[in-house]
């Protein structure tokens, strides 16, 4: 198995129990989470050696989002302590045509106070096959954005493969800075972008009469990028989506046919879990189509787990990417 | 906003968690609600100054209902004191073709042993500008039935818009009459009915080839009535329903297309929660049909949340109104 | 009503809540129940005098066990206590795609190390009138073998009607005997045989082309069997099944339509159900085809349960068999 | 072991969780309790057949009710079902210096709405050993008094020993007679009482300069009174709490040393374990001081114990009488 | 009754259930609280008209947490809505010899951000007879200092009492100011002063021989204060402590006797509810002595109650006040 | 910091929420612990690096159990999968008077049934300064006593220092084999023995007058031995113990003063904790007395913690151990 470092903020997730709204929650079930983080936690449980770093307050809650992710199989000693807040986030779980509604905290967190000098980038990529980023990273403040710069640019050194999510989500981005400022030079040093033909407008000004254009022009623009991967969900309602995502290879689009999930027990974080489940394929097999398929079901089957990290075997995604989706029960 | 009054019994609801039958359930959740009340909760989410009243004993238990219409931002100021006891009901609810089952257990309540003298309604209705009430009120003792006749007829005097949910439950009316005793009075003073037509001919023995004949039968016998609402729910299972909804404002039958829930969190209160949605529209909106959307909308979205009560933003129901269900994440 | 006798092995049911992961549970559900049990529970909550013959260790956990099927109106006079430990299994439920799974831990059970000697089946089996067998007890040990073989030679003897659940689950038998060394003598002295082709065709080597002719063969091997009952199920995920169920009464095969049932709440024990509701059938109605009905209403019921047993009233599951599935709230 | 049969009200009993106030309380937890029952209970789980008599409503809460007294060990064969509600008691659990409240919501129950003749008491009474009621139960109804009276008589000619706990409580009594009317009658039949020199004089204006010279009249008054029973709790605080117990046999006052209990984990039911454990006593023991130390011992355990039952076997309630409350753990 | 003002921030309570620490709770209670709001809500379940004033964002966290204080009774017709983030506390509740923990985020709060010109003191305060505010709200931000003494200022104007808890919280005061630039002014309007010798002489620099000499002193300092009021708590463990309370006003100094809590069912909010019971007493007795007793009894009762805020009524804080601590059952 | 590895049987612990009884629990808290991992999970807290040596069944359920540990921070990559089930232990919690009651169900576990050349402890044990072991993995079976003298024998080759926790549980060794048997060579091979006079006599059928003595004579037969520990709990009652320590050097007795706790949490693992607080104080100090205190004061502060585990900081300890128990909030 492989080496695999992630990088970027976790939150404390406060999620009201079953499908109560937040008026009418009084506990709120407490688990840590984190785009990256989640993608880390996935591979865990299927064996590779997975590495987070981030920056977290030092003080009881810090201590224990922690050790919420080695729990979940994640090597923790590259995190550092510092800084004044947890970010957190509040969920509430809609329900049929009623949607769930997410509320941010993150203001002020001890990874957007991050000074970039506190990592010493050589040494946590020390035998890393893969570094993972995502666009939220440098939206949190300047020393965030140069942080992960940093990262990209010591696994670039080092030859290892870079994928970034490029999620443009415009009420981050508070510090002054606009997204064609800063992901650029992040995108500059990535093999796989996961994007779409809006975000590629957006961000770069890049255009295209549909995504394999888009993707042409992206690769003319930032010539490393050798894979451009996009992932669709036809929302039915709040709980019964369909799943589907597409890879450009810079030769063809290959293309996975629709996943039907009904009911969703719990949605977020089952794009973290495609990219899991992404990476995880082309490491692992010889097959960029298999390995597309691999993430969708991947990513199908977080969507009935609670939580937004994906708790599973190898076995169980297969099973699925095989269209073994009857549920019948396993003794 | 505007101000409503709403009379009414409040009962302690004691539900069994998730889908537990009454044998297995160990606890039950408690909240406090009642048909006429869950109508101002909705409207006190919406910005509405709602004021319920009814008589709760003066106990611990008591006190509790009170407190818990004020959580949901309900004046109980007009609420009084005395009696024997708490109604309450028990719900099991029901999943896929296991119906749900309601167990009442309002006999001697405190609402029930009212005397009317203990209700001044002219102080009551003071700055008001819509009363509602519902049939079960004037089912459950002569003292409640006089006190509903005697809230409508002060908000007659006044001039204040007066809404009744006729609604014909047979298993209540113990105390000697019958509903074509007491109903006549209490309809006469009503502007707006909520009832079909087998409400209006079981009740009034009034007779119509269809809704539309029904109604303007009702208002010849009722010369006040304006309007009649009523509701059509197409049950699939116990956890998947169609809503829509009728209204003859005495010239023309309105009508609203099917919303569909899948699955149902909570059904009960979904008819007050439509009642609170057409009074509001009927308030704010010039425009009928709108109106009566925003009450099928509003009872759509009190199906997917837990407890009696619709907990919403006017925002959230006017987007349901608006055809967007399909549930995708508020961020 | 009747006597019913039913024997075999009851676990700890230990159930992660809602839909869990092993990894996640930090609680679990516990209740105690076992095929043969939840055909007895099932038919205690409908009047019958069931009485469940079982081993249980001489321990707290052996009397809760005891205790609960009590709470399910079960005689638990004939429950004899020693041996070394209660068996287990663990119960993760899936959803949608997500299958759910069990992890049993039966080995050296207190059933496991019965000595046959141990249970009287002639004072055991006094005024019953109906008794009920499945294929896992003769798996688990030569003890449990040797007992279930004395329970039904000794039924044969007083001519009460002896039903079999056979049930080929291949990683038990691990006491060197195979089913086929063992299960022909218990069948040989069977009324009900719940079967299907293949367990016919794997157990007792009888082929045959179709249902039918598997059924007529096996009654030339076994001439006391009388009916050979099977249950299909189509499990288009973890949370929604179509069940239906055919009867082979010597003559001809009765077939029921297919229930429809989504969501489940909980499948486990819905075979169980079907067993009790047919055996219910059997006895009350002088009608096969309406029995087997309500064996499929009493499994489709069971599957919105939550628990092993079912717990319904006989109007409730009538209600079903006659296609009341729309689930519309009694009050 | 012995048949004892017991008569008297069963609750719902709604106590919010932990320490929370009635106000705080969004579950309840929910069992089923009574005096009466409570000492059927205890007997129960020590082996003795015991019975109870009451009356349930004819719906899923009253089947609930006599399922669980099933779950306890309980005959419920004698119970009928009929009348309009569930008796039901609210707790709220006091800690240190606040005190635990009990609302009682008793009016109108399906016991205090029997018909007397509904019991066949000759029939219930067959093979019984012991017949326990409590001074609750004529204070209900005159039905209620005429029902436990006839149920005395019976014991009477059937020569079983018969106790009363003759226990005062003023808020009762709502039907138009008093204590001195109906309770003398009650205790002519009775060969045990429960009771102290407060209780003597109030109820029967029988005096005494000590509980000797109480007991001493109180026999000339009634001389089938063979022994009175008493018992002292000294409360520190809602948490902390000392017991002890006095008998009078006819010839002098037996007398038990404190047993200090702290803390206490739910003291409602305390008084009925002492009387399980005092009836289990004098049953088996030929030692009237051995049993009313095993009287105190048993409700020492049930203040440990969480609902109104005291589930313990007998050794564990031997050890304590023994002296046995270092509470080290038994493995 | 009286119209009590309070003014300060509240913050999202997220407390560990039982005694789980930080790292091991998977679920966190929560509650809405601030040392002023807990006074405003005591005092509104004694029937005080008490209004709240603080800022919230204006997300769904904040409108729950208007919504929980309104559940409390309080009227939040004055909160404001803005900022950028609602203050949080994590709360782990020791037991025996291990301490409680609390960790603070109320960083850039909405009340720290907030502008003073938002509030108009003079709407506010129409009609008010008292007015409290704390310490811990000049040490958030100079807007929160400047909006503290606007309303010292103007409740001065009206001629209403002024309470101010000074409290000196080292760890806060980040803004740049010390305790010693901004506490003076806030302490010159102020009538009734709640703080010891330690904060007089660390605030003011006034020292004194013992507590009536530091009095007289800051007497001399600041003409406006009529009486200093001081509590003493002996913490014998996390759950065990003892309070008293002292008052001097002006000529002499009041003590109570202590009060002992064992065990102590959450600590947090009581020397508010110690604040809320003096006012009251103040308010509504003619007796410094018993308004000192009132404020140490409520505190002791708040001890046993869960959450920051003390839900009682009059009568049992009287009761407590006049040594009923036995905890004896109330029926 | 140093690296310790521990060796011995993870259980399942199940355990009844609150203070329920194993009757009436519905829900079992699970965690999964053994008395020498809760030493790794102490230590591992305190920045050792701690790794386990055990045997999991290779299931979901084993995958679970490593992954607990895995939150606790004990490196697992020496655990090896296999066998046929997870060991189990149920626990009630008692309270004052009512002793906690555990059900062992160790029978055939994954440890049970190993294999001692499935461990290579030359690699294990690479790195490692200390080994720990306890006398209840020997009882299990020949398998695991053969592995674990294995262990030690390594140990001592690679001049690693030793403890093993000498406890005698007569209930257990039913492989064939007696203490005495096995227990000498594991004792050859052990610096640190922890163990009272009652366990060396009936072990060892080593004697003497008091605790020197006895330890005297067991240093002449086992001169590795260079200390011998041992803990005295003094039982006031389920909820209320003392405890102290003692440790003889060769030379001396040094011994600690009791500390008091009230109330207990839970009381499971309480030794464990005392043996982690020993082996760092050893570790960490140069004092063997500060070091016995330090075992001391986190074996106290465990009482207050749920579940076997020890989560604490170092600094939480040394404040207990410097007397700091007054348990005033820490903010």
């Amino acid at each position: 198995m492989s080496k695999i470092v992630t990088f970027g903020e976790v939150l404390m997730r406060l999620s009201t129990p079953g499908f109560s709204r937040f008026e009418q929650a009084r506990q709120l079930d407490v688990t840590y989470a984190g785009g990256e983080a989640n993608v880390a936690s996935a591979l865990a449980y299927w064996g590779h050696h997975t590495a987070h770093v981030t920056r977290f307050p030092d003080s009881p809650i810090g201590r224990s989002a922690a050790q919420y992710l080695h729990f979940h199989g994640v090597d923790i000693s590259n995190i550092i302590y510092g800084g004044p807040r947890m970010a957190v986030y509040f969920l509430e779980t809609g329900a049929a045509l009623r949607a769930s509604q997410i509320v941010y905290d993150r203001v002020n967190s001890s990874l957007a106070t991050i000074d970039p000098s506190e990592l010493n980038w050589d040494e946590i990529l020390k035998d890393a096959d893969w570094f993972h980023w995502a666009g939220i990273t440098p939206a949190l403040s300047q020393g965030a954005a140069d942080a992960c710069l940093a990262g990209i640019e010591a696994a670039r050194r080092k030859g290892i493969t870079v994928s970034g999510d490029i999620f443009y989500r415009a009420n981050l981005w508070k510090y002054g800075k606009k997204p064609s400022d800063v992901l650029p030079a992040l995108t500059a040093g990535t093999d796989i972008v996961i994007a779409n033909r809006e975000n590629i407008s957006e961000i770069f000004g890049i255009e295209g009469k549909d995504f394999v254009e888009s993707c042409v022009n992206l690769k003319a623009a930032f010539p490393q990028v050798s894979r451009v991967i996009d992932t669709k969900r036809t929302s039915i309602s709040a709980t019964h989506n369909l799943l589907r995502a597409y890879l450009w290879n810079g030769e063809s689009v290959l293309e996975t046919a629709d996943i039907d999930i009904n009911p969703i027990v719990d949605r977020v974080g089952g794009g973290d879990a495609f990219i899991a489940g992404l990476i995880h394929g082309l490491i692992t097999f010889n097959d960029e189509q298999k390995a597309l398929e691999f993430g969708v079901a991947a990513s199908a089957l977080k969507h009935t787990i609670e939580g937004d990290a994906l708790i599973s075997t190898i076995a169980e995604v297969e099973a699925i990417r095989q269209g073994e989706t009857s549920g019948r029960i396993r003794r």
